[in-house]
């Protein structure tokens, strides 16, 4: 299908993408870039990718698929280095988390090429960064959502449909707009939640004491709160008009509880529970129909 | 070890606990009651009971040790229905999630025969309740809190000890104050922080879409909003005040997360997320020591 993906940022994300396309005999060779000449050469070491590229232009050099999995932050000055060799013969892709700013600085910087670009955002990750991380499953069953924009190649578009699906994730379009309105609710404002809980444990002079008596509930509430920093500054930076809006609703739907444990309203505070108790005991991941039964 | 446990509420906790002993040998027969025939003649028919006992002090009556596993605002009443048989011959023990409620209606209850009484919270559970969901390791690996007052007789406090460590469980004692206090932090907040997320989610018209996109992320946080609406309405009324001392603790992280993704500082967000994903990503459930490091 390809001759050489360009991987640029030898991370979690782009390392499980290499080993997926390789497993699924999709790509040739692979030529990767990290900011860290470490990391590239772990990444070269595990067999991830073929060759160190000591740039990131380099590793678009010769590259009919070129993935960015970089923190979305750094998609702006990426697509500057890189942005002499973009083209329409190549696609190009990105995983971030966010789809507004990543489309914004492709315009921005990309111009009259940006068309080249599809913006991808697979819904799957671990809280464990790093290419010794990287699991050729990553994106197995997984969605994978694409904010295609008026500009975009539809031929380059379909490709990317169809590099997804060959290794095993479900494609699904939206617009940037919505994708990121979407994701505050889903994940942007789980993931502030479960930092500022976590940050509200560590607070206290108990704190020892309370992690060593958590349980099961806790280790999977607080499960994202082990996401990494850098990854999740930018997110949460980038989305920030959303998440707040998001953060307002359950600061409401939180205080509603609050008043009826203050007021000490079990029946009602039962009636608040119980339909929520079986939407999610009904709800599946990936399912998205007939949820509300 | 025992001749007969007397079973009070046949449900997740109870059920698994009557398995747990039956493996290791514990116990010769089990005698089981629940406020639903149907749900005793289930546990029966499913081997978790050898028998079917009318009332509660019938599963008393005849037993050595007794577990009360009824929801938590049930303690009242069922300590009323066998106060009339409660001994220091026997072992009386509950599996409530809260502590100060349930040794005051010890107490007032059960007046000089109090010391019967050893108060025990297993943390462990379920989202799924029900007896048809219990496990004969529930309890396995998993910490047993025991909360005796003065009163508490010492000799039914080493029996206590010596039935959990048998089915493998952890024993750690605390007094009911300290517990309600810890488990507040660890364990009721998650829950109330769950359901006042879910709920918010709900509350939106996109929330099939929503539903239909969330992840793996998603899928942890949430999964505790799932748990028993009559079980978590007593929990959350029975330790209202130290849930909402906590809930307040936690408003305050979160306002501080909000100001800073309002004045859009990366840095101090990147700082602030560093430490909580430090700390989540060394712990382990259960370890409690070194956490910090």
């Amino acid at each position: 299908m390809f001759k050489q993906l360009g991987l640029i940022g030898c991370g979690l994300m782009g390392g499980s993408f290499a080993l997926a396309l390789k497993q699924a005999g999709l790509v040739e060779r692979i030529i990767g870039y990290s900011k860290s000449p470490s990391t590239t050469e772990r990444a070269r070491q595990m067999g991830v990718i073929d060759q160190a590229a000591e740039s990131a232009l380099l590793a678009v050099s010769g590259s009919d698929i070129v993935l960015l999995a970089v923190p979305v932050a750094a998609t702006d000055i990426t697509f500057r280095a890189i942005r002499h060799l973009v083209n329409p013969d190549v696609l190009f892709m990105d995983v971030g988390s966010t789809k507004r700013d990543v489309v914004d600085a492709a315009r921005r910087v990309l111009k009259e090429r940006v068309g080249a670009f599809v913006p991808a955002h697979p819904i799957t990750g671990k809280e464990l960064a790093g290419v010794q991380h990287a699991d050729v499953d990553l994106y197995k069953d997984r969605r994978i959502i694409l904010t295609p924009i008026a500009q975009t190649s539809p031929v380059l578009l379909e490709k990317a449909h169809a590099v997804w699906t060959a290794i095993g994730a479900h494609v699904q379009e939206m617009t940037p707009e919505a994708h990121d309105a979407a994701f505050a609710a889903v994940s942007h404002l789980p993931h502030l939640l479960a930092f500022a809980y976590f940050t509200s444990i560590l607070q206290q002079k108990e704190s020892e004491q309370f992690l060593a008596l958590a349980g099961p509930g806790f280790r999977d509430f607080t499960r994202i709160a082990a996401s990494d920093p850098a990854i999740w500054r930018d997110i949460l930076i980038a989305n920030r008009e959303e998440i707040l809006k998001q953060s307002e609703r359950f600061r409401g739907a939180l205080g509603v509880l609050e008043q009826v444990l203050r007021d000490c309203q079990g029946e009602a505070l039962e009636a608040l529970v119980t339909g929520v108790s079986h939407t999610r005991s009904h709800w599946r991941m990936g399912a998205g129909k007939n949820l509300k039964k």
